[in-house]
């Protein structure tokens, strides 16, 4: 029987409590399909581990977590931990450490949850953002002078290199024709006029190279309008760092899942391991009242079971998520129900 | 009498339809309230003069405009014609030469307009975008390496100063002062670690200078979901030059707006004109039918109106663009009537 070694990291505030749900549904799932998971917990990661001890996770970390399957992260992030040193002394390091330079963000409307578009329907929008994880915009290069002087200022580098615009690209087109053969890029070489236009370049050259996908390209601040105008039009939008955090964040909020919405962190080759990850925060004001919403964890834990070879599996789950919405009136009250945590877990696991 | 001097420019497509109408409703406001304009029409500013002549404008065309006291445009654009091209050749150099260091963008949902948002009505959403408009992402700084090469990468410099941030913040702060007294950062300071940390220092700085302005800030993540999900939340929201660019089209996307959306380009010192503009393109596709919308540019005129001085002829223009939305069924095809330019903008005359 197959089995699947996973690095747990619940991080901070409510990512404590929505690991447990996830696994139970993974050892649920594992069960009907015949496969296992040895689950390691990492749950000193975490800024108290920082304020403690000055550093997000041990200086050995990456090695801990290198012989993993998977790794399924809760949520990063405490009111009084700044967020450039939970973020790059956790998140961020994995990420690129592992060379997961996919970040991949499903958007679907379920029925029983509103869109806030009208006319966005469970039936119509289901598409998905592929963020360019590694490089770009989020770059550690860049910095400050005459600190305190009216002539300072801050620089920062993006930087986009062939090779690792080339690859989320071929990851992108890939997924464009397994789906519908539809590819929408997301650019600004209007005004950002080095690294853009060398984007649009590379869109061009990696689009000839899949003659199935149809693919056009649109500004980012057109596109965004579109994801509110015609969020049915979409099928695979690939951006950049910043570009596809802002699409995906917007597009999940269109389709009325901000709460519920999964990243998956892939390294498609795997070398090293993927990393799942619901997109809400460690959401410190509900934190320790059992009442955090489990779907985004459920969610992207379907999005590993995929990652490692299970989509009936990941489709079980998925499943069960748009079942629980659409045929109990079970939730947590962000969705405007009075349930635990537990017993949404409970009435998603019966589904199963 | 007060006369002014506007310099107009319609540039491409249907900016040269959109125009005549805006100087229509300009002269009629002035004939109420005692003031002229002197215009000139700058028509040959555009693709088709680079296609002639290797250049959208004169070399000294920023000469031509200096001794105007506003500056209207209609719209720049070609599909034959590279964006960098068009817009480095004529917009860009005017915000830049001109010093509008300001972008300004009213965000409104008019009765008679349904927003795409559910809930977002004419009563609650009334907001302004204010985009630093001539430093940040939008930088000449920066170059390729490699080119054509596997290590190929282009790189490019965002350059925030303390004199460029501290100016539009502090337009923004006052803006806000004048209106509910409430102001909206947008920031990514925790992935894009050197250029926003000091954009959020500096808006710190400032709010502690406006004690009067209740502030806040967000990441653009969050922000661009907000947009979606509570529009009714936002007084002044301020931005840097591509965060801007991105919430004001995103806005307009919500309030339903985006084909009537005016922006105000400022140099709120006026040692320069200031130049106002539709935010819709030249739309080639629709351009010498007669039938392009005019509002965007008549909104356009109104921001110029409140520039010059006259606060009470603006709310009149902006009061006739609701009440031929709300009270009559004139209206061009893109809000889906059947009426002509010429026809939509004798409604709205007659109810100045
Ligand atoms: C055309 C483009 C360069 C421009 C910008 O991004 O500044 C436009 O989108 C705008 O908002 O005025
Ligand atoms: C927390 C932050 C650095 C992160 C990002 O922007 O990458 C988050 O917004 C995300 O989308 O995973």
């Amino acid at each position: 029987m197959t089995n699947h070694r996973i690095a747990l990291i619940p991080g901070d505030g409510i990512g404590t409590e929505v690991l447990p749900p996830a696994q139970q549904v993974l050892d649920a799932v594992g069960r009907r399909h015949g496969f296992t998971f040895s689950c390691t917990s990492y749950d000193d990661w975490s800024c108290e581990r920082y304020l403690r001890e000055g550093a997000m996770m041990p200086a050995d970390g990456l090695d801990q977590l290198r012989d993993k399957d998977a790794v399924l992260l809760g949520a990063v992030g405490r009111p009084d931990v700044p967020d450039h040193v939970s973020l790059w002394g956790l998140l961020i390091p994995i990420r690129r450490g592992f060379r997961q330079y996919v970040n991949l963000r499903p958007v679907r409307v379920f029925e029983g949850i509103d869109s806030p578009v009208r006319g966005a329907t469970a039936a119509e929008v289901d598409f998905v953002v592929v963020r360019e994880n590694v490089e770009g915009e989020y770059s550690e290069i860049g910095g400050r002078l005459h600190r305190g002087f009216p002539e300072e200022a801050a620089v920062q580098e993006s930087v986009f290199t062939r090779a690792g615009v080339t690859r989320v690209l071929d990851y992108a087109f890939g997924l464009a024709a397994s789906r519908g053969g539809r590819l929408t890029s997301a650019t600004k070489s209007n005004g950002i006029v080095h690294t853009l236009p060398f984007w649009d370049e590379l869109v061009a050259e990696r689009g000839a190279a899949h003659p199935g996908v149809a693919w056009d390209q649109e500004h980012i601040d057109a596109l965004a309008a579109k994801f509110v105008l015609e969020p049915a039009r979409f099928d695979v939008v690939v951006g950049s760092n910043l570009f596809g955090d802002i699409l995906s964040d917007l597009a999940a909020a269109v389709a009325g899942s901000i709460g519920i919405a999964p990243a998956a962190n892939l390294n498609p080759e795997r070398e090293f391991p993927s990393m799942f990850e619901p997109v809400h925060g460690s959401a410190p004001d509900i934190a320790g009242r059992g009442v955090a919403n489990p779907l985004g964890a459920i969610w992207s834990a379907a999005l590993m079971l995929d990652h490692l070879g299970h989509p009936g599996a990941a489709k079980d789950v998925t499943d069960a998520i748009a079942a629980v919405l659409a045929k109990t009136d079970v939730r947590t009250p962000d969705l405007g129900g009075t349930a635990t945590t537990a017993e949404f877990t409970e009435a998603l696991l019966e589904l199963l």
